[in-house]
């Protein structure tokens, strides 16, 4: 079980409903009007509500940032590549996922789910590793994205990629030492962008299936961008291409 | 006294020479060539170094990604304002500052100086408040950033802005509801940009100096972006306008 803590992960978990709840524990005296949603979808869903003491939820909690409520989950299965491939079959706009490899650090992982959300990556690829990321952590720094963001984990990268890339998504590889900078590509087709870890980037295996490597242009040699940085960067050009070319105004 | 930690800060702080370091604890066996850079530079400023095993200095460390290096320093000094107008004034390109508010934890804040070094901001403006920033916490989110970015509290905003905008540089505040996108303005001409905090977003106080309006578009009314996250995209907005600026085929 996780144990997600705040009304912004509370909420996000209870609607995309890829977990199941078993209880939810809430802070007495709590203002309904501002638990209302998780007390509706609560209902809809027969999920057991336990009102209890200041004391005992601070207590119970593993941050401080739950806000009087706290649930106990079943961690969030993670989707299949195939249904990932699936899903953007069936999409009118141009699909736009997002492969991240080398991440060791819920908080990160988080943040970047949060900002790819809000630019509208329609699903993440996390290449598989030893990390075991703590879900309840990742979802508190996502703000809820991540219960609703489909992510696959991809054991080996030789078997999904090349299938992506049969139905037409172009593999943009993140690293540092590219030619051409993120602003000189076409972003507005269907993407996948590809970002590596702080530490070693992208790996031989991700880079072989590259179609072009691109890079963040930075002002000075000593500056560095953190992999959510990165990332976030990184999908908000592509969203700022897609939205210039669909106002046919799109400079390129 | 703050205790830095990592070769990366610590580095930083012996170049950016704004802290005066005291002392420099480095694990004994440490290779020398990953720590040459910081040796010389002590020997330069004549800090003395003491070597010490590793189960001493793990457990001196506050964290765990010391990799064999910490320092005693005083806390690094902010400027003035005052020094950053001076500064901007002789500096051949357009100048690049960032104001914050509403910044209230030191990690967020060392993810913001980083970015903002990388996309070439030349000071950064806080708004000072009741929150007191942990510099070694900041420097190590930074990754050395806040070692070098010259950084002033600003106490009544009233005087200083005015100040600035007098001097030529226009003032962008980054609001959600702005009908302009970050895309729309020209973010090339001497600028600050100021952006808010995500619970309360920018004050009263610094909206009524704003001479424009901006967001930065997102893909759905659910998403949201940290602050870190926000000022990274927007940062990046304005280097890639000067890019191609300076590139004379700058499409507006």
């Amino acid at each position: 079980m996780e144990q997600l803590e705040g009304k912004i992960c509370i909420e996000a978990a209870l609607k995309a409903r890829a977990r199941k709840i078993s209880l939810i524990i809430i802070r007495s005296g709590l203002h309904a009007e501002q638990i209302q949603p998780i007390l509706d979808e609560a209902e809809q869903q027969h999920i057991a509500i336990k009102y209890t003491s200041r004391t005992e939820l601070d207590a119970m909690a593993h941050g401080k940032t739950h806000g009087g409520v706290i649930a106990l989950a079943t961690p969030k299965p993670p989707v299949s590549w195939e249904a990932i491939l699936e899903q953007i079959k069936n999409q009118s706009r141009p699909p736009a996922l997002l492969l991240l490899e080398g991440v060791d650090d819920s908080q990160n992982f988080g943040f970047t789910l949060r900002s790819a959300e809000a630019m509208g990556i329609d699903a993440v690829l996390l290449k598989k590793h030893l990390w075991d990321f703590d879900g309840a952590a990742v979802s508190r720094a996502s703000s809820g994205a991540f219960e609703r963001m489909p992510i696959a984990l991809i054991d080996q990268v030789n078997k999904a990629l090349p299938r992506f890339k049969n139905h037409g998504l172009k593999l943009f590889g993140c690293i540092a030492n590219a030619k051409r900078t993120i602003y000189e590509v076409d972003l507005t087709a269907p993407v996948i962008l590809a970002i590596g870890g702080e530490k070693r980037g992208l790996s031989a295996a991700v880079r072989d299936h590259c179609d072009v490597f691109i890079k963040i242009p930075m002002a000075t040699a000593i500056g560095s961008l953190s992999l959510s940085h990165s990332a976030s960067i990184a999908v908000a050009e592509m969203m700022r291409q897609r939205i210039f070319r669909a106002r046919s105004d799109f400079p390129q």
